[in-house]
């Protein structure tokens, strides 16, 4: 007996680990061919699905799709659209549940962040209400870290891994420059809401460095932050900071404010380095050098963090195993059991519970001068950014990550206008 | 019988390898001791020497000296300071060589660039002619792969290694994200003067990937550029650009031009990206991102080129085994003897055909379109980023790098006035 298909698709930012995670899903459904027929992938993401453009993965070798274990960024194509409210306009969802009709697809398999879960629930629903039952399970994913639920999100472990890393190595140099010359480094990361990301710069003050984080959670007082990196200064002789670039001014007006906006209308951010760089150089005369990590800090598979990995990976597994025990409107979770040694289970929350619910940043994780990383911060993190999982290199001194076929299915149905 | 002291000093800009090279100077000197007593290091490199800050390496286990070979940065701190031309003003020169016989120093090695290779040269020069003659042997380090008569300098081809993984990964990210937002990757890489570092971004052409690289050889042509970036948007959905940061106008203005200056009267650069990221929305309509790397990718031991490492450890072991055998004023090259498979052997040059000579890129590197890399810049290339020579990662998930205690030698002298 041939299974019903599988919809896999990948949605919101990309990350370094999204294809362990469609490597699990692809992998798992292979071992149950009477329950799962094959897995279509949607190009670019859910507009794949209302465009009907899916890609056959069951054409791709296994050692290919193993392959997308330790390549990063979408093999599939992502997508940044949110789908319209089904209670103002229900085109967008009958279309989805008119291509899964068309193409027998009975499992949903959204991986992304709070967006894609919220649509993967409705998605639960409605084909119920339309009559075409969908399993639709949600297989986390986001360098946010802010899914609730769950104790972290697959892909921030690899982020945080490379800032850790990545402020250690560039405080080294400082520090080896700073008696003639550069004095400060600036690095902004990622983070728009939330001070995960730049939390993680706070690791590398176990090699004695002096570390200034700024997180969006705390609003930005010039002065005081002034003052504290002229102190690192003279006690040190120099000084990293590590910026997210949802850092904000009392008046909510973000330092790195470009003036640009993405396709969701939010601020396309990037900029805060150079800006606090420059204020540092006119305020206290101290010579810089600053980094804008941007994508390079979501896309080094080079230096992901193999607990990360494993996590993507297992929590794909997760998604099909939990589809086959016939769960619907769920999603996996990495339940963390101790910090030293590490320890998890994989668990399941009910996507009601996950859609629309932001998880921030305790406070308690942000030190009372709000510059840097409590205890509390440092034992959740160093789990996360547990081993390295390198890449094979081929002959070119460069990672072999793969690029698949993606081969469409046939269309069956009418071209579909996306609003 | 115990030797004569050795002095080594870190020079410019440090590299995720230079103390490769402090490792091959220290372990080689201690299989000598009956030739070289001991190795002191410059505190600041060169400054170190004038104001007799010399750090004892003696009192390192040959445990910690073997962790300077994947340390990165410059485990004795460097410095940015030109010693004024002695026929105008001597007194610095001279206070070296007073050091140095303070000290019984007899052997000088300098790791550095340009700058200090012409230093060197003159040490050894003026140390004749004041009647303390020192064996001075240049060691070659800098990223801008521009010191004449080594076929490569160490430092460059860790850097070329990590923009092309840099270049590849953000490029699967863009590609990923291309349906719906972000079309345009802008990379932001270092070289002032020279396209080396910016060329290594067209190695991720291997993956199929449209790069349009922005030379500092080749004038800016806004025109011509935003028609390629276009049409590469047009025929692959996405573009990535790789920019050095010495890019310049017609006019010589630099894109990135700040403003600021460093300690040399310098231009301080950074920020091409952002420029040409606007540029391109304004002009194209496309969305963005950029990332500037800066010092994270001269710093990025994590990534760091094998071959590169061994080419920094093994001129760091000639420099000490040519002083040995009486050389003076001379520099261990890099002689590539074939591309495939590469080849090498460590040669030699005489300083004074190495200070004041800058390497360029041969204009045969660049595409006749000034926007690529030719076949005969991959061949020259692809060794150099051979091989991932990984640290060794601790217990918090972070590579072990050393911070050696450098404890400094008891002073001799009175104090020294830096011009």
């Amino acid at each position: 007996m041939k299974g019903r298909n599988a919809f896999y698709a990948q949605s919101g930012g990309v990350t370094a680990v999204i294809n362990a995670s469609a490597c699990g899903v692809i992998e798992t459904a292979r071992k149950h061919p009477d329950k799962i027929s094959k897995v279509y992938a949607g190009l670019n993401g859910i507009v794949g699905a209302l465009t009907e453009e899916l890609v056959d993965t069951s054409i791709e070798t296994d050692a290919d799709i193993a392959k997308l274990r330790y390549t990063p960024a979408g093999a599939f194509g992502s997508c940044r659209l949110k789908l319209a409210d089904p209670q103002v306009d229900s085109r967008g969802f009958e279309r989805l549940i008119d291509v899964f009709r068309a193409h027998d697809i009975g499992y949903f398999f959204y991986n992304g962040g709070g967006d894609s879960a919220d649509t993967c629930f409705k998605v639960s629903q409605l084909s119920t209400l339309m009559g075409y039952p969908v399993q639709a399970i949600h297989v986390p994913k986001t360098i946010d870290n802010d899914l609730p639920l769950t104790d972290n999100c697959p892909g921030f472990g690899s982020v945080a891994k490379y800032v850790a890393v990545s402020t250690l190595e560039a405080s080294f140099d400082v520090r080896a420059m700073s008696k003639t010359s550069t004095r400060i480094f600036v690095f902004e990361v990622m983070g728009r809401h939330a001070g995960w990301i730049a939390a993680a710069g706070g690791l590398a003050m176990d090699y004695g460095i002096p570390v200034v984080i700024l997180f969006p959670e705390i609003e930005f007082n010039e002065e005081k932050f002034l003052a504290r990196v002229d102190e690192n200064v003279r006690r040190f002789g120099y000084c990293t900071v590590v910026v997210s670039e949802g850092c904000k001014y009392p008046n909510g007006e973000f330092i790195a404010d470009q003036g640009a906006r993405d396709v969701f209308g939010h601020a396309h951010l990037g900029g805060a380095a150079p800006i606090l760089a420059n204020m540092i150089r006119n305020k206290l005369g101290h010579p810089f050098h600053w980094a804008v990590a941007n994508y390079l800090q979501r896309a080094a598979r080079h230096l992901a963090s193999a607990v990360d990995v494993q996590h993507a990976y297992e929590l794909g597994c997760a998604a099909v195993n939990l589809a086959l025990e016939g769960c619907n409107s769920v999603m996996p979770t990495i339940e963390r059991v101790s910090d030293a040694p590490y320890q998890y289970r994989i668990g399941m929350a009910d996507l009601k519970n996950v859609a629309n619910v932001e998880k921030h940043m305790p406070m308690s994780f942000i030190s009372d001068d709000g510059f840097g990383i409590t205890e509390a911060c440092r034992h959740y993190l160093l789990p996360l950014i547990q081993g390295e999982d390198y890449p094979p290199y081929g002959s070119n001194g460069l990672p072999q990550y793969i690029t698949l076929k993606n081969e469409l299915v046939p269309r069956k149905l009418p071209p579909f206008q996306i609003a």
